[in-house]
């Protein structure tokens, strides 16, 4: 008896072929639409980038579905531009999609100096996800993922502990203990390395409460992304124990904040945030139970807005269209 | 290998020893504390409740944990009061508890014709979840319960349809499938008050996404409270397609509303509410998307709620302490 | 002594001349940058309109500030345009002005049967409050257009009542009172619109908290756009004393919708709205005053938007970039 | 010529006879209600004190309007108490009053301790706003106090700058210009600590964007609850030019802290927060734009729970009813 719980990559693929749309994304703008291609691109900003790439994407036969644009500063800033678009030619893999991209950069591209970037629709990234023992955020990501709501697909779970190794399992996601002893770090990390590199191909890291700090080392050779949770207050409480000094200084707004990683202690590029109101009566574990509840959402929202290419990142901020 | 996933129950009962406190809920007031009973009372108001309540209490050798009234009209309204202790010796059950209550009826209840109740720390109820298709909301409060989030048991999920089986049967709950065919409501729903009342026992029925309209007949035979969670928006739309619809007029905020059910369709005492920002650009489905979001945790803090006794319902009204 | 409360408008000019930058509007997006002039354009979706626009735009000079597009279906439905950019040939008005517009009349918008609009930076909007009792809608646009939030200047206000007419006077505005007797709402909607057109060339009408059923030959000849704010539940009350009836009903939520009107009562093109929490121990006055805060804050908001054409309208529902 | 703009304490007073019922408060509970007096009570908790108190109003004839109260830990904790109830012999001014306070003092307060106060219904509270050049706080608070929804009276507005005069003389409040010239803030000190004591007995002091750093020596002599509202983000920004920092770091939330003042800059304890969401398009004039929005309606929403009564200061935290 196959049901959905025993062959969950199955099931995700099902539900992804029900899906006649788009991944889209919860709470954020317009996947709706069909589209073969997106472009990204960015660029010191001057006149004339949007007629050239709108120009180039016409004479190709594209049908623009949508198109965000952003300049940090029209004069001497940045400027960001996402476009979807349908044309059928580039639908499947192939010398037509070689044949585009050259095409943009030679007529386009390298006129303006831009960085850019064309992904079809269809190529899902691999993710991997580390956590330690907090099982909210990495129960939230498969469930989401087994339902289809992201797009991208969830290729390794690893973590420092075994709590959770049966419900990964349980998910049919190849599940790591990597653990983190105190003094060898680098050998754990080294280890992490190799699972998501080589061995998987990882796009995107998502820190699922992962409670280790990642080594900056680890940060510039990992060369994809890494996404993190962490909670929030107004004010902030920097340390130990976050929830119980909140519950002590009688906070009225609880949250949470999704960034990117840097060297940066949770000061990277914040990508989305979110609040609850709490009360007195609250006691720290009902304040860690809210946050919970704030978290993982956050951290869906976030994951959602990278795979559909809605952030961008400008330095210390990110742009998301 | 007794992983978490392969034995839920198991895992929830550790979930229970490791939180020292309360049951708690999310979003809400003031579990942390450790209390004995919780004494619930509604009565015609009237000066001296309060003094004879408190008098009874100090006399017994109570110590009041937390404690909430209200008065709907202090002149010739309804009197609601919800109040913890600590009476060691109300522990354990026995003929201390019997002797308590029959003392609280005769010196204090009757003389102001109280509907009352004493609930004992450690009386978990038993939830049966009735679920048609959708997910969210049952996988929600499976995950809640599994981590001791609820302080009550699932004890039985029934659905029209065989989808959600496997998920069921993974958490270590039975899964019974009650088929409602065309024009054969009445044998299904007599099966499944066969179901919910003397096979189990059932105290609090979920619909967590159930497509059935059950009928008045029901709904009086069942004799326990039943939690409906559905769509809301500003303004309203009734009526099929209400994703479709909201688009269409492009409402720009998109919610849900947790209530008792009652014969009036939707229509029943409002326990919780919730609503999230949507724009012009995001398709129906992504509009439901949302609203999933948005349903399965306000469908989860009514239930806690109701699950800690802070709701009372005052004729089309609830009150929430 | 010339204090601002003496001299409103020439306080509004003073907080005006201190704005280096752009009208802006509170909680929404990207006015701060300087622009010469905005371009809004509708048209049935087709490939190629927004590399004719932008290669247009070039041609001319111009440097792009900011622009937003949609498009309610690649395939057959409608696209809509939305740019600011910086020309200085068209900073003042003057033959220039002209030229611009004739040539994209001639070059772009004839070829693409598009509706357009250019507005060129300064050109204020003249704006019409109509208000019978309520006055905090009023007080709180008369607030914001002094101290320059808003892109355009009130220019009247008419009421059915006399209350606020000190209020009105006493921040440089002309008050002028259009009873409605019972019976003569004809003569009276006559005389509003007099006051509306010849005598004042209003370009957009608030209603502030105005209890009259404007009919639809009033709004048929006023041929400007209306805005109205109103009340909104989870879920709706329609009729009398909404506030009393949500207060029976128990609702957690209230809030309020600014849109457009029409001949449909309360369900024309919706702009912005807001909620907030309320609990059972909310008299239905203390609900009113909760709606207050959200009304002023929502209708703002609307109006500002409005204001820098942020707000399109596509059939009964609005695009709001 | 007599309009309300003209004499606005009149107008203030009208509205207040107009209100049949009670001062309220914007977004919290329960003020509709006829009351004679408040009771407030903070002591050590233990066994008995609800019965004491409410038995001794029980004698006294005393009907109970509303109550609530918290125990910050039942074993060795605080415990408080705020509750409304009518006694009409106590509605006037009288030797009633002083026998009621003297019986409750002999018979409950000195036996468990407490610290305690009786506040009768219309003893309106006198405040003092202190402001500098933003006037979006004051004008929101004039507005109030205006139309009734304070429990309380704007008696003063001092600045140390004459910006506001014109407002605060129009809304006829006397206004007091205490500049605080480098390095004689000692003297400005003694200066406002004259207005606000001896001439004029205030009992609340609002800084409404006052940008000067009270003195701590200020603080203990002014010997009445102060009130500060700033802004909040998550995370926090300390230091200058915040939303230019916050507009840098991409933040996606903004918000408002409104607080009692300690010598402890900015880290008194917090009576109430707000937030609202923000994008990466809005400048960090736009973003202060929305920071007033919600600065006003914290500020507004403290004052008047304080007034209430209803904010009870445990410590670094508060308790609000």
């Amino acid at each position: 008896m196959a049901g959905s719980a025993r062959d969950p990559q199955q099931a995700g693929r099902e539900h992804l072929g029900a899906r006649a749309g788009a991944p889209g994304r919860p709470g954020a703008a317009g996947a709706g639409a069909r589209y073969t291609a997106r472009l990204l691109i960015g660029c010191a900003d001057r006149p004339g980038i949007v007629a050239a790439v709108s120009g180039f994407l016409y004479e190709q036969g594209a049908n623009i579905v949508s198109s965000h644009q952003y300049s940090s500063d029209p004069t001497g800033g940045r400027f960001f531009l996402r476009t979807e678009f349908v044309l059928d030619g580039l639908a499947a893999p192939g010398t037509e999609r070689a044949r585009f991209e050259r095409h943009f950069r030679e007529r386009v591209a390298e006129r303006f100096g831009m960085e850019w970037e064309v992904r079809y629709r269809g190529q899902r990234r691999r993710l991997a996800i580390l956590v330690s023992r907090h099982d909210h955020c990495l129960m939230d990501l498969l469930w989401r993922w087994r339902r289809g709501e992201l797009d991208g697909d969830v290729v390794s779970v690893i973590s420092n502990h075994r709590d959770l190794e049966g419900e990964v399992r349980g998910a049919g996601v190849p599940f790591h203990h990597v653990p983190v002893p105190r003094g060898a770090k680098e050998g754990a990390e080294a280890r992490m390395l190799e699972l998501l590199g080589a061995e998987r191909g990882v796009e995107l890291v998502v820190l699922a409460r992962y409670m280790q700090i990642l080594s900056g080392a680890f940060l510039e050779r990992v060369r994809v992304p890494v996404i993190n949770i962490h909670h929030s207050f107004l004010p902030a409480f920097a340390g130990a124990q976050p929830y119980a000094r909140a519950h002590e200084r009688g906070v009225k707004l609880i949250g949470a904040t999704a960034h990117y990683v840097t060297e940066e202690l949770d000061a990277g590029p914040i990508i989305e945030q979110g609040v609850e109101r709490v009360d007195h009566s609250q006691s720290p574990s009902e304040l860690e139970r809210v946050g919970r509840d704030i978290e993982r959402v956050v951290l869906a929202r976030a994951i959602a807005l990278h795979l559909d290419d809605r952030v961008i990142v400008d330095g210390r901020r990110t742009i998301v269209f």
